[in-house]
């Protein structure tokens, strides 16, 4: 990789002063990779503090032919953040302030940096919440840019569902809002959606438009285990059939319980297990309880132990939030691969069934957790690191499990979005598709300085 | 305008046979046009009938560089129809098979050319729905290529929520997918929604996949009046705040009341009035009845007329369905002209006070009313067809209503979409946002051939 042309540093650092960096530490801090990615460390990172900067750093970018990496929290898993073709990184989380909370309209507007947990700290007092739940600490400007959604999206939806709107810098240092804040509107072509998912590979998103939610009147949680992986997520599809007002549909199978027992010191029986949360008015969450008890005996499930106070409601979700560092932790000196694959509901228990027989054989423990309600889920594989034939026979199962999810007429990435993981799977499931995908990158960004070879090759 | 390339007409007519149609009469049913826009016949009409019928007439119009329209049932507003550039009209009418329902996965896939009303009624033994519901009885294409929504939006979103992939036939004559089936995805640039709006202009829709819902439990409808558009505003804002179950939230203001009682013979108050449904559970819709009751009682609102069963609440939502109809016909030998914006909910109320004043010295009557839960409202004028006077006021109010509209961060059309009608006020609205969108559309038709004109000046 060549160096940086020396009047491009010359000019970000006369712009951005110590805050354009070129430390090798602080690069390899926003290298990305993983468990199956190389860290592809960027040749200098710039702070963003304002949008100025932003337009600063795109501009000179676009002049020297630099590529632009945008930066949140670095918490994607398929190398988003990685400078494949060196470059800049574009660290936003000095860009972290609530510019605006509409609290009639149940809105609000924050900059790129601002983390989720920091923005429901800001709201903790409207009594307004803001949903999306990803598990890590990841910034609303990386959660939009790779699609994010999590636990509470069978309810809420996820950022697709929940970005009103986007400030975006456009790879020529264009600042263009995509839309006003109405709450429909159908004027033109829908350029949220186009950049909300697509990975930093079109414009630097600075600034994005929420939607928020009324903080539920009640609430309940659950937790409860079942006979097979097809006895807890029927439980799941009745429940949805039904229209129970299901917050959160969680499946942890016997090996990620284990661990969670081990890391939490909880006692919860080693089997596929469901954790469930209603959200509503209280006797609408009652009623939802009794009516979920009896569906899943139905399915044989054993007795749900309920959570109904918020502190207990918080720790049993803290484990199942952290039961991913606790499945790794589970075999000392692994190192985690979570694959992503979501499939219609109706085909979620037979993927996993015949997921779960792959494993019987791997050479290598791991957990299968995810999101029922959505037909979402992981596997968390933990791998040797120096073990070459695991990885390989990880690579191995990874492929024949996004094979299986696109021949159910599912997606190769429910929600950890394409990076340099899932380029090829891409293909897989879209087929022409991606070559339109690649005509609007050729669009926007005909240089193609953008975040290079994420989504597709260069 | 030139004539058709006898060349062309040949190859479609060895392929459709008698679905390719030049007469006058059936080309002048496809011209689209309304009160403020004259009609835009096509050169020539073809019914397609299968995704090859659409493949055969997209590559005959890219091989002699012919205009190609789609078109649905030709209820949209703003000659989103219209020949602007001649060509030829791509009816899909025929193509009115459901494909699929997924009773599990709720969700089903049709052709382009069912309309709303045909799906529901096949779906009238599985318990599931499907809610968009603009009005007219438009195609499912239709409705997606307009990004529509309507009195049911409050709460289960609109066509942008509720499509979940799409068949396109692209400028090239390529059939491609734009998502699987899976209820989310986070495999690259979201294609459904920039297709969703995109008014054919940037390929056919085909077949499109819907989220489908569980008929609710219970429903209760009612209507009652308040002192003022605020008043109304206010209360439905409230009941949003308390997250009230609210399926339908209407506002009619008391010449379009006028209007309905005349049609229907119904008796409402002369008021600013409110049209509302809750869906739920039983006791859930109870509550939620009583406690908008009280809402309405301290916002100053009358009595609430409540309609339980599903005939009487059929009966008032015909009434509100067919109200711009009512409003047409209150003014003998008039054409309407329906308007379309949409704002925060929080600025509803002083939007409408304000166009209310203006109305008050229009030299044409007219009636407002709107989908007050979403912040999006229509005003029907009422014109004198033949008076020059009336058209150029109409111009000159509709021109300040957009201006207003856009002066407190709301959209130039909630659901109407551009068309021809709406091109500067997109321009006013997002500005260099519409560089984007017009280089998108280049990428994707570099030809300008897919319904030209509109949403941009070619």
């Amino acid at each position: 990789m060549s160096e940086l042309p020396a009047a491009f540093a010359e000019r970000l650092r006369a712009h951005l002063g110590e805050r354009f960096i070129t430390s090798k530490a602080i690069c390899g801090q926003h290298a990305g990779g993983g468990m199956h990615l190389r860290p592809l460390p960027p040749q200098a990172v710039a702070m963003a503090e304002s949008i100025d900067d932003i337009v600063a750093v795109v501009r000179a970018c676009d002049a020297f032919g630099v590529p632009l990496i945008p930066f949140g929290a670095g918490t994607s898993l398929e190398c988003h953040v990685g400078a494949a073709r060196g470059g800049v990184s574009l660290n936003l989380s000095g860009m972290n302030r609530v510019l605006l909370v509409n609290l009639e309209d149940q809105d609000c507007t924050v900059e790129a940096g601002v983390t989720r947990s920091a923005l429901n700290e800001h709201l903790r007092r409207t009594g307004l919440f803001f949903p999306v739940d990803p598990g890590a600490d990841a910034t609303i400007g990386g959660m939009a840019s790779t699609r994010a959604s999590g636990t509470t999206t069978v309810r809420y939806g996820g950022m697709r569902e929940n970005v009103l709107g986007l400030t975006v810098v456009t790879p020529a240092g264009e600042v263009v809002r995509t839309s006003r804040r109405a709450r429909k509107s159908a004027a033109g072509y829908d350029l949220t959606h186009l950049f909300v998912g697509a990975e930093g590979t079109l414009g630097v998103i600075a600034e994005v438009t929420l939607r928020l939610y009324g903080a539920p009147e009640a609430a309940s949680a659950a937790v409860g285990s079942f006979p097979s992986a097809a006895a807890a997520t029927t439980s799941v599809i009745e429940a949805v059939q039904l229209g129970l007002p299901l917050a959160r549909a969680e499946y942890l199978d016997a090996a990620t319980i284990a661990a969670v027992n081990n890391a939490f010191k909880t006692n919860h029986a080693l089997a596929d297990t469901l954790f469930v949360e209603f959200h509503g008015a209280p006797e609408e969450v009652a009623r939802a309880s009794e009516r979920f008890k009896a569906i899943a005996l139905d399915n044989g499930g054993g007795e749900f132990k309920w959570a109904i106070e918020e502190e207990e409601r918080t720790a049993l979700w803290r484990a199942r939030h952290h039961a991913g560092f606790a499945v790794a932790a589970s075999r000392p000196g692994a190192r985690p691969w979570s694959t992503d694959v979501c499939v219609p509901i109706s085909r979620l228990a037979e993927c996993i069934v015949e997921t779960k027989k792959d494993l019987a054989s791997a050479p290598f423990p791991a957990a299968v957790l995810g999101h029922v309600g959505d037909g979402n889920f992981h596997v968390v594989l933990m791998l040797n690191p120096s073990s070459r034939e695991e990885l390989a026979a990880a690579e191995q199962f990874n492929d024949a499990l996004v094979a299986r999810a696109i021949a159910m007429d599912g997606t190769c990435t429910g929600e950890h979005g394409v990076g340099l993981g899932k380029r090829e799977a891409l293909v897989a499931e879209l087929g022409a598709s991606v070559d339109l995908m690649r005509a609007i990158k050729r669009a926007l960004d005909p240089r193609g300085l953008m975040n290079p070879e994420k989504i597709f090759a260069a």
